[in-house]
């Protein structure tokens, strides 16, 4: 039996989780989740996240190691923002082929250093060993406060739901370098920018679920939806395309909203609120897409006046 | 430019070391020891470790994908044993091959579960990728009463240094692996175990600094060394060396000594405590190994009254 047969990464992921005791208390969110959120003290959780990125896999020879560096870094960042914390240490494993030049190995510290500039995150060890491949494996510790963690759970009928900045642009630019083509999308695909910052501004408004956009906004609604144990209708023309994407789907003869549902490493977020937190949230770089409705109605997109499903986005196993 | 011409796995970390800035308090080691050490409250700090198992590199067809999952925890342990703490949550990222076999990873995870239970940790997240080989990497996060934080830079000249257990019989197992040859030391290297409880009853005791064995008693003892910046003398015929490594070595027609100083993955502790600790610790499974001196002596063994240079461990980037 392979990983395709039992539903591929997110049926993995299930299997797993199945299989998974805990041992003590302090556990808010374990697997299954954007992060681990651990009791702290008083106020303040603790968020731990874990996150790879793999030589032809996740990057090209088109990257260079300065950009491996920042993109490891920046998918950890995500992941925190997404529970509405802020990071603080990181530790890194290096996965390093024996014959490497050194040239590459600080390329690739130089970004991890400039974006832990960039976030204050210090860099307090990690692992060497030797690979076929590069791997870069980043672990991240964050905080956030008790009163603004932002769980994928936390989705209620009703809710409106809100996607932010534009999406589509990482994958397209992925799709341009595969093709040898190129485009505004491959500098979004390259140095991916997460919404730390914004993702602070919106917990402190109120929301009631969010997750980053890393696997495709169709696969992150259905995560949030099937933690929240409700439904989702989203409106295909309100989906905030890139348009970079938009260009980027152009020369390649696709369909842009293709890779805003079913692409991946945008790092902006999707997020669900009350209505009543609409005038607010207007405020800020977000568009709205859709509402949460009951679990019976499943996950839907509606498009020219037709109800579509939304399949899961991008899948490491599938593909 | 190499890593093998920058010194190797050794040298590439310091390289990274100098080039790493810290962005806030709350940092009591970094990059340089087993474990990163961070503030956490009034009597506690967070202990942050990462450590990875690739395929190939660390272990080979001969593990159960149970062993590979089991191995990849316990080194996990070993790093925060040799702070003096307790382990309490990890979060694992997979890299696995598309056409893994779904029993394959059953396997690893229940490896993973036994040992989490065995510790008492919690299992709280991870991240799964494809790759062409099998990578698993843990972070591990405990906890250690800051008056009980053991440190590689404590070591004080005229310290006696201890070995716990014995040692050799992991890189013994691993050469009879690769000579397919019979043997119990090949248990030892597949189902290596950590000394937790050790350590535990050590930093209680009292000691000054402490190290687990993963790359041999010689490369610890350098490491312990240079971060306390300090020299050390050792007793080849005091060196507890396994009767499983004796007994492979003879089988391989190789000196069980070299194993023991040269090779890895014990995951016993080497440790240095003031003479007046002596009598306590005899009460232990520990063996006194040598004495800390002055820097400029350097780390060197005496062996048949001759005075040697002790290299370096296991490398990466080397072999």
């Amino acid at each position: 039996m392979k990983i395709k047969d039992i539903g591929g990464e997110f049926g993995l992921i299930e299997r797993i989780k199945k299989k998974v005791k805990l041992y003590s208390k302090g556990v808010i969110a374990g697997i299954g989740d954007d992060s681990a959120v651990l009791e702290y003290d008083k106020h303040n959780y603790l968020i731990f996240t874990t996150d790879s990125l793999a030589e032809n896999r996740h990057f090209f020879k088109s990257f260079k190691p300065r950009q491996i560096g920042m993109k490891a870094i920046e998918q950890n960042v995500s992941d925190i923002a997404a529970m509405g914390g802020l990071p603080k240490y990181a530790v890194v494993s290096f996965g390093l082929p024996k014959n490497i030049d050194v040239d590459v190995i600080d390329g690739i510290v130089g970004g991890i250093n400039r974006k832990c500039r960039q976030y204050g995150i210090n860099f307090v060890g990690g692992n060497l060993s030797s690979s076929g491949q590069i791997i870069i494996n980043v672990s991240m510790l964050g905080f956030v406060e008790k009163k603004y963690l932002a769980l994928r759970s936390g989705a209620k009928i009703g809710d409106l739901i809100f996607c932010s900045g534009n999406v589509g642009k990482s994958a397209a630019g992925l799709e341009l370098l595969k093709n040898n083509k190129k485009g505004k999308s491959i500098k979004n695909h390259l140095e991916p920018e997460c919404r730390l910052g914004l993702a602070r501004k919106l917990v402190k408004i109120g929301i009631n679920s969010m997750i980053d956009v890393s696997d495709g906004v169709a696969s992150e609604l259905r995560h949030i939806c099937e933690e929240s144990k409700a439904g989702a209708i989203i409106y295909a023309d309100k989906i905030p395309i890139s348009k970079n994407a938009i260009n980027g789907a152009k020369k390649l003869n696709r369909n842009p909203l293709d890779f805003a549902l079913y692409g991946g490493e945008d790092f902006e977020l999707v997020f669900t609120a009350n209505k009543n937190r609409l005038k607010q949230l207007k405020k800020y770089d977000v568009t709205f897409i859709g509402e949460v409705v009951d679990k019976k109605y499943g996950v839907k997109m509606i498009k020219n006046g037709r109800k579509y499903n939304l399949r899961n986005g991008f899948d490491h196993f599938k593909k």
